[in-house]
């Protein structure tokens, strides 16, 4: 029964950054997945952001038959016409655009439709979410919000610190996403995000996309679906079933080399172990319920078995991002 | 009588590399101007490249009762409707690729829709017009033209040597430009093309656009209106009436600094003169009937007046340009 409400349902994962290759196409299609914003970069510079860019139109090439790019909302319903997985390109930091405003637009026509302000480090827009002092949106934040606003591509403050984020909510003009994270009273985490947060986002008409990375969740690998959606539903109470999504995290079959460049970029000296720590350093063991892309259908199911109805699930699973998609990438109105 | 049938014309200037200004945007549309093809870069790297792409989107935002971008060939068409004057970006030069065939088709993406495979010197794909040898197309080269002709960016030989020149005509699927080049008989200069080059260009389908800047003209910034046009008259009747257009090469009110960089670059020690010499090194007097953008009715007069019919002026004032487009820019069939 919810495999089958699994299979008509739009499923879109509001973050994965994996090792892309043939296998997860194909694991992404089986496990019902309709679109996933992929990250392209972390620390990258603008130039190497482009041949990371380059890699992807190759890749369209190559696995025309598993995927397409997404380019608008409407290439979403076409992958799920097509059956096959949409890609959408987003940036977690802002570290390709460097000292230069106009290539927001720039990274926009190539289909940048999201990018965060900060990762985890001050950066020159906002402050990251593991600094100890957060000043707020700085002199080019302002500017690059308003231009983010101005070209539809979405602001994403998942890696953010609190001050940062509240006023990134406030200043942009249009509804800005979480992508990727959880409430803070489900893990006390600085990637997780408090209520007064959390209920900005809401009231703004932005999005929440849940997290799935062991280190956002109670009870970390061993968190049980069941926890994972109670949380949904509580999430819920508060912010609204329009407000929410997933933004799973995955990092499917990267190297330990991978995880410490997301941590460490060319900034770190002393190495840096975010979540983790130098005795767990590595890569957070598996939940249970999505080793990968082949667990989308267990949400859907633990969805069902919380009591959420057909529709609530459908809006969780993928219309929610849809919709929001559709409002938020074209030229602002 | 020419005046108002110029004012009719769909008119494409297949080259400029002009010091892009307001009074400018405002000179090409008073001068009846529909659309150029307006030169991003010489010897810039990727970098380079995309910060002067972002320039661009800024002036289509500041001059927007001017200027349009050119995306497709119906945008020309939409300019020519719109009162304003379309812009189609291209490059001089293979440099903005870098060593990278993936960034051919992110550039497409950003609608480069020009580029050609040498500048001068030796490139990594072709020759070219100043070497002394020329050992053809390279192995970049042969599989740059083919991303070329799959992703729709048109193949511009005007700097390039001459065997390089014929090996890219025949290796190209699709036809290719020599965007701004006279016949060497007209004048004897190294950037002219030999009648060969020319044969084969227009049995292939491809495109001329006459040039009038003065080191390639007979007499230099002296020659006379009707010798252009003679000129014309005369090419026309070895590639056909469809096979001809005009590329200016006009470089309005640029200072000396630019001719410098296109001629030097960052490659050259000793200072290349280019086309001039030591004690010729400045930029050439303008020609009296084209002194700027309000000469192009001069050309239409000029081109009446040597008894090219209304048809006939019309194809080579724009519309051979703009059916180019429409066959060359799309996906590959």
């Amino acid at each position: 029964m919810a495999a089958r409400l699994h299979d008509e349902l739009v499923v879109v994962d509001g973050l994965q950054y994996s090792n892309w290759n043939r296998k997860l196409f194909e694991q992404m299609r089986s496990g019902g997945l309709t679109a996933v914003h992929a990250t392209l970069v972390y620390w990258e510079s603008a130039r190497e952001t482009i041949a990371v860019i380059g890699q992807w139109l190759q890749r369209f090439v190559d696995h025309a038959d598993l995927i397409r790019p997404v380019r608008s909302a409407e290439d979403i319903l076409a992958a799920k016409r097509e059956g096959r997985v949409g890609v959408l390109f987003g940036f977690q930091n802002c570290s390709p655009i460097e000292d230069d405003i106009g290539l927001i637009e720039v990274f926009r026509r190539l289909d940048v439709l999201v990018m965060q302000l900060s990762y985890n480090n001050q950066s020159p827009l906002a402050t990251g979410c593991y600094e100890t002092n957060d000043p707020g949106i700085t002199r080019f934040g302002r500017q690059a919000i308003r231009e983010m606003n101005r070209v539809g591509m979405i602001i994403d403050m998942s890696h953010s610190a609190e001050r940062s984020t509240l006023e990134a909510i406030e200043i942009s003009q249009r509804p800005i996403v979480i992508s990727h994270a959880n409430p803070t009273w489900f893990r006390d985490a600085l990637r997780n995000k408090s209520d007064a947060v959390l209920t900005a986002l809401a009231r703004s008409g932005g999005l929440l996309g849940f997290s799935t990375y062991p280190f956002h969740l109670k009870n970390g690998p061993d968190c049980t679906l069941d926890e994972f959606c109670t949380m949904i539903a509580r999430t819920v109470d508060t912010m609204g079933i329009d407000q929410v999504g997933l933004g799973t995290d995955l990092c499917l079959d990267q190297p330990y080399s991978v995880l410490h460049w997301m941590r460490n970029g060319r900034w770190a000296r002393d190495t840096d172990y975010g979540e983790g720590s130098a005795n767990n350093a590595q890569w957070p063991k598996p939940l249970a319920w999505l080793p990968d892309a082949s667990g989308y259908p267990n949400i859907t199911q633990g969805l069902a078995a919380r009591g959420f109805s057909r529709d609530e699930i459908s809006k969780i699973m993928g219309q929610n991002w849809l919709a929001f998609l559709e409002r938020s990438i074209g030229p602002e109105a």
